[in-house]
């Protein structure tokens, strides 16, 4: 059994990941932390775990932490890069849910998360845990960043035409949509229901911090400094899930696009590429560690690639991929406790 | 008093007609028409107008309709233009409200909608009736085809920057999100609650009706052959408001997009177009005939043009646009009836 | 003109208020004050006012606040009690959208609003603003206390049948579920849209603070001392509306409740008593200054009375009730501004 | 393994069949049956299940029917009826979702269900499947009426209470609340979103097919001919879930009901009586076959029973009670695949 602790479960990953690993048959969860919650039972804050774990949060603590085999950090950004040095000289592995170690260069973190990073020299052995794209690093990773919801959905999305360089990749656009769980659990007006509900927008036109991740993403996938994508995020009147929309223009010789995603995706146990002329709805991957993926050829000069890719953004977009990188880093089957149907409707 | 007749009222674009129309002081209503529910008040089936409309819906009959100023099709396509002709002879002016008479080329029409066209000589006479677009036109038509809903958003969001020839109007993307009202009071599955319900997706991405509409606008606009555009409409988890975010690469010397924008609707009581940096909601707009929009330059190769837009797809992408139309029609201040708040939350 | 004022604008109530005041023929808005939002423009807080309504918010100073005729309270409660007793000195009417004066026993207030009340001595003269059953009361009222939503909706939902003595008082059953704009523009984890979005509960069963109103405004329609009312509040997945379902053991010789119903509100503009059979939706008074009413005889011991009441809790449950009764507090017609159509769907 | 089929699974209940079945590592799916659909892959027209199942629909065929173990019905009322006296004589268990073998009288049947019964001889056999109630008639039955979803939240909600005594039996209220999944997977307006979203109403005032089953369970639990309950369904905007509030009048000496409830589910493996002061909320069971139950005392003359009991309508209220009817019936852990975990937010 891997004893694993979740550190700052009150929020939304930290109960996905909750639920999750009450079902994993190879992990044990030893503790929770909150500071705010700390001494309550993790049941009351959560009753849809009441008679499937009996545990209470309890405050981090340094001595507890480096009993664990390896945590979770479901904390807010700029939490996990405080602690990781001191857990991992401790032999303890971790995944970090937020942003600390998923940017390689510092300066861009600095200047996106508007704060100094705490141990900058540890983003170079993070292992960027997408598994699609990195697997071979994970296993023996210590510390995995486990990528942003936008990013994994776009990401999957663009890799097989980028990696056959069957497509611009100067001129890419991102139009991506989310549901409101991905803002998180905190008292906010934006993110109340009577504001979001029964209305859609757009938001951070202007540059959300998922933007150098996904170019980071992408330049990996297509060779350095060539880049360029729009990306723009909307909030939906919904709870889970996120649809992305991309588009770029198709290389005259694109060929069969179709037969690129499902090749590339073949052996791939938590990506679906579906039958062409589909449109996948956020629901068929619900409470699920799944990404499928429709890809059509529009009309346009010269042909544009258009893709739909969805995922649940607690899921496969967050506490969903970091089990699967606990999986691999224990050598363990990669779908273990990840075999939970989509809950549709 | 201008009398006025509805054709088909059973549907979303009738009932929004009649909140808007029982409310006009020039307008009255004279008949409502409905097959299937003639012979019940009208505020039976729409227990809204209680006490609002003391009307029952009556078979169509072609001496009534006739004695009509203006009737208003709120029909399924392919209806209105089975009476037109006979009703322009009478000297009945028509809205339609349906998709009949938007599309100049009758064979285009006919690829789309799936049948002959029943009079393609009145395709050239009808006007097209966007106001911000084609005012002048609009007084003396004896009959206007009321844009649809997506075009409506996506050609006034695109409007100013064509028209200024300052992007590139071979690459434009428009993805555009509706609620589920647009899809109609009709019984079907894929519109149930527990099918669109807490779930999003792309639909029609291989060519939806609206395409061939937008692209006859954008071409007015632009000129002859030149335009190109990918439009990806997806169906909302909501009943009301369609958002349209649309890309297009800047010319290098684009200017100031904001002052273009602010300077092309400056004299527009329908079209707000919102400071720097805004994020318009659907909610804003919701029960009320506006557009409002927010213009963005994001980064990218030679920099992008993304514009969002958004409207109540049932007033200003039907019934209160209908409702503008008959106020240019008959020389009444076009805000007449139409000064209705957007309600929101 | 009337110069209205309205105090603690930045909340549902308050930018309902100025939706109905901006279209009101009778009203001057002259002031709008937040202290947390002095300065900024009100449109650009609530975007649904832009180009209709050109003020800022301002600090509230008692100088400008004695200026004009009336003031609305749209404060928490607790504020407005604080500033009453100067204003009324200074010959200001006020219309109180709080609880403040809503009680008439200081000791009851103190115990459910967990303060002391800070001008006991106003209670008595305070008028409850429901016209419905107090609208003699109104005209000359000084200081007028609105109705919750949930007591507006109750209340109107019993008042029939208590008048008429025709159900047993001692064993009323309240069972109503409210939209989450009734929690307020307040951020909070509770009405978060991921928390209260797809679910659905009950709350408050062992109390809520409307319920020592309920059963004042009972106990006035049937006498002392002999009510008694379980009332339960739940909290809807959406945003406006109140459905109340209530229960009653019916008297032996209760008649024709329909009848009973009809005439009871034969003359009021706003409220709809229903045919036979009906059962309203709360869509059908979204947006509008509506209660409508469906009654049931449902089997059972004796028989059992049935009554479903919807309202708009931001509008006869809030800011056009408040309007209502600025009516009456003027002489002006008391539908003067609040013709409003429902918004459907 | 235990080869079931499911007769009629293109709806809501056969689709959640499949998914629990699925991953019950006893049962085998060997047949699923649609006229409409026959050919079509399954996984084609709930997408949900891409990669998990690999069956096609297939027309009803009695040679392969009787091949099987046992038959889940998914069917519309009055189709098992007619099937089912030939299914049993061929040796096949049956349990039917539907209502033909709820009702122990045919001419009560008969009323509510406005056809003839087609095997009325059938109805006393019949095990109503509520194994809370009647675990011990379900290992040896040949055919089982899976209950229906209001009345399984209802009878588990009440019936502490009626077995002990303490309430009076002659005067019950029901106010349940269901999401639109519970109409079923059929085109039709009323359940629209455009019709059932952001709205909410009573709905069969006057009577619900689901009284008289609930009825024939609550007298089973009190004793002949004493109950009399008013039942009102209500539709709630949202997909999944019912929450049903319940009233009666407490006993004079009604004793302690928390601990009442809590030793009568003591060893409920799927009913979860919640902690003192509770308040469930419909997602806390979401995907998971659990009723959770508050129960409280409230004030009013002599002292009121307020329950309030959720579960998933899908689930606990039909797919989700017919697997733990499966289990019983072949001996299994009654709980062997349905240890999902709720999904919540």
């Amino acid at each position: 059994m891997i004893h694993t602790g979740i550190v700052g479960a009150t929020g939304y990953t930290g109960s996905e990941l909750l639920r999750l690993l009450v079902g994993h048959p190879e992990v044990e969860i030893v503790l929770v932390t909150s500071r705010s919650e700390a001494g309550r039972p993790v049941a009351d804050l959560f009753p849809q775990l009441r008679g499937r774990l009996d545990l209470r949060f309890t405050a981090p603590d340094i001595e507890a932490l480096t009993g664990c085999d390896l945590l979770f950090f479901a904390t807010p950004n700029g939490t996990a890069m405080k602690q990781v040095p001191e857990l991992l000289a401790a032999g303890v592995r971790v995944v970090d849910l937020a942003a600390d170690f998923r940017l390689k260069d510092p300066e861009e973190w600095e200047r996106w998360y508007g704060m100094p990073h705490a141990c900058p020299e540890f983003l170079a052995e993070a292992v960027y845990g997408l598994p699609e794209i990195n697997r071979h690093l994970i296993p023996n990773a210590r510390l995995v960043a486990n990528p942003g919801c936008y990013p994994t959905a776009i990401t999957l999305g663009f890799a097989p035409a980028l990696a056959a360089q069957c497509i611009d990749p100067g001129w890419l656009i991102a139009d991506a949509k989310s549901g409101v769980s991905g803002a998180g659990r905190s008292a906010a007006v934006a993110t109340l229901m009577a504001e979001a509900g029964e209305s859609f927008k757009a938001y951070a036109i202007q540059g959300h911090r998922h933007l150098p991740e996904i170019e980071q993403n992408l330049r990996g996938l297509q060779g350095p400094e060539s880049v360029g994508i729009t990306f723009v995020p909307h909030l939906l009147p919904m709870v889970r899930g996120i649809e992305a929309t991309l588009y770029a223009p198709l290389a005259a010789d694109a060929g069969d696009i179709q037969a690129l995603y499902e090749d590339f995706y073949r052996n791939e146990p938590f990506v679906d590429v579906l039958p062409p002329g589909s449109h996948p709805e956020t629901r068929s991957v619900r409470g699920a560690n799944l990404c499928r993926i429709a890809v059509h050829r529009a009309p346009g000069r010269g042909g544009t690639l258009v893709v739909s890719a969805v995922i649940d953004n607690l899921v496969k977009g967050a506490a969903g991929q970091a089990v699967q990188n606990l999986n691999l880093m224990y050598g363990l089957p990669e779908t273990l406790g990840l075999e939970i149907m989509p809950l549709s409707p």
